[in-house]
């Protein structure tokens, strides 16, 4: 049988597994649902670091191969017509999406479902970038968040600096419900900076530092100040990456009737002793998880539509950015994903496939 | 103006303020959109207790008279027609329904939409024993729980001898979706053969005994003991009122998507060290506040509405029971709260008017 190259996790999921090009990985056969895609560029995702980690067990039936996005052209295309939504997908197409994994390759088998056309006006590196993030924010924000414009009247971004919370915070001021507020939170000043005179938050936090408190007093949280500059009202809705070090603080700065989105844990999953909470009750606060990869097919489909009616014509008009902050050749993979454990980005993380 | 009699608590909530009937209240005047009720009899709910201990602050424009259900005689119909939703009350009329506040009282004026037609099968005592659990056990359900056949195939009700939990174990056990799986935890084997006994639940879990651990050895919590009478399986719904304690095996019990419903945090509101948070996103699980008392009058007229018609009927003809466990003068208000405080009841109590 045909063998292509893939990155591959040296020794198995690990740690500290180097992450190499193999070049003698299985050619993908797609099924007739899907089309086989030889790959322009991929996205790089948190989860793929916690997926070579050995922290992201593969669905059955998934490859092992990491990357849930990319550019790249149709190869193959399977018979089954009807699979593609009315698309009808051809051998030379330019296409992007979504996959449930086998992105960092040369080929990828891809459901014609999660496929977009590449519009002409965006380049290979910015298509393998926007997938995740933007069907992440769009999740966030629609289906798991329910956001009602009678009911949201603020939202804040934690990780604001973060790819999906830059699409997150760009969806946020282009929702419907004036004077709807859109506020971040980072952990350096420089991104803060960036994400209220790049992207547009209304204000951002620096959650190293401490406030005022509700009082006056110092060793107040951010929360207080989030408060305090929104007039004294909590947050309707609340999207967090950080898990247990923000969680008390989460209930603490919504609103009644508020909604905290738990998109990840990545600060810690073991909350300290003491957390408070009363206010699901009297707030009648919730917390929700949030997942894309783990959505089946229809979901995910949904999601799909959304992006393509909702986002594609505001990023092909340059309304929304794309936010890639590093394009590195896929031979740099340790590099790449070096980038994003450290923290350092404040955009996308893209490797070219040559 | 005229008075009338009213519990009162003498020197103003607070822990140990003593109940008791205070005889020059001021008659209250329904507005244009409310009935005057002459009060046969009321139903005692664990928020009065909060209530009169200072810890349930009671919104502007509300009186500051507990109770929230009642049963009673019209004694006077405000001028606009419409406020009723298609009935025409009169002068005469037998009634029970749902306040926000003032029913332990001799008068109570009530909005006509929360208003319902008494049945003469059901006594006096039964009516005002109903509006507002099984309000809340529809509203924890539907609204909140957003129960859906095709996601829902097993639901735990925790305090399953609680007076909620008895009407939501058998609302439970009517719905649509066979084969669903109605579970309940108490603190007390006799209450655990109550509710699977009397009240029909599939199983029952003592909370304050340890169950053998997934892995077979001592020491397991209820929730280990739970998945495995359920098929190993996590459960789809979880109906909670005891807050901190549970906060950790309620996570632990639930199925992928599944949610829990906080309706109370009676057992405690501060965390202990060491949730373990990340199942909010592997299991994409959700926590949601559910309170009754503070929704609007629309909310609370959508839930009068979906009780007239799915729990009356039922209740008239004797497939739900009442589960009224005391009938007492309301000139023992003070041991009649001491009842609920004390957790000896096995359903509701109820106070006569004399």
């Amino acid at each position: 049988m045909a063998t292509v190259r893939a990155i591959d996790v040296r020794g198995g999921a690990g740690p500290a597994s180097p992450l190499s090009i193999n070049d003698s990985v299985l050619k993908p056969q797609p099924k007739p649902s899907e089309c086989l895609v030889k790959v322009k560029a991929f996205g790089l995702n948190r989860a793929d670091t916690l997926q070579r980690e050995g922290r992201y067990p593969v669905p059955p039936g998934i490859t092992n191969i990491m990357g849930s996005e990319f550019s790249g052209v149709v190869e193959e295309v399977g018979s089954d017509t009807a699979a593609a939504g009315g698309e009808d997908y051809r051998v030379g197409d330019e296409v992007f999406g979504l996959t449930y994994g086998g992105a960092y390759a040369e080929y990828v088998a891809v459901s014609k479902k999660m496929l977009l056309r590449k519009p002409a006006e965006l380049s290979w590196q910015d298509c393998a970038a926007v997938p995740e993030v933007w069907m992440t924010a769009l999740q966030a924000i629609h289906l798991v968040g329910e956001y009602t414009p009678s009911k949201v009247k603020s939202i804040l971004w934690h990780a604001g600096a973060s790819s999906v919370s830059i699409a997150g915070i760009q969806l946020s001021l282009n929702l419907a419900s004036a004077p709807l507020k859109v506020y971040a939170t980072t952990r350096q000043d420089a991104k803060c900076d960036f994400v209220t005179k790049q992207i547009g938050a209304h204000a951002a936090f620096n959650t190293t530092k401490s406030h005022p408190a509700a009082d006056g007093s110092v060793g107040g949280t951010w929360a207080d100040e989030v408060k305090r500059v929104n007039g004294g009202e909590g947050v309707d809705l609340v999207m967090d990456f950080v898990g247990a070090p923000y969680f008390a603080a989460n209930l603490a700065v919504l609103a009644k009737d508020g909604r905290v989105v738990q998109l990840g844990v990545m600060g810690g999953t073991i909350l300290p002793a003491g957390v408070y909470i009363s206010s699901f009750v009297m707030k009648r606060a919730s917390f929700v998880g949030c997942t894309l990869k783990s959505r089946d097919a229809e979901y995910q489909g949904e999601l799909r539509d959304l992006f393509a009616e909702t986002v594609v014509p505001k990023l092909v008009m340059g309304d929304y950015r794309c936010s890639v902050e590093k394009v590195l050749s896929w031979r740099k993979i340790e590099k790449a994903h070096g980038m994003l454990e450290g923290n350092f980005t404040m955009g996308k993380v893209v490797c070219w496939v040559d």
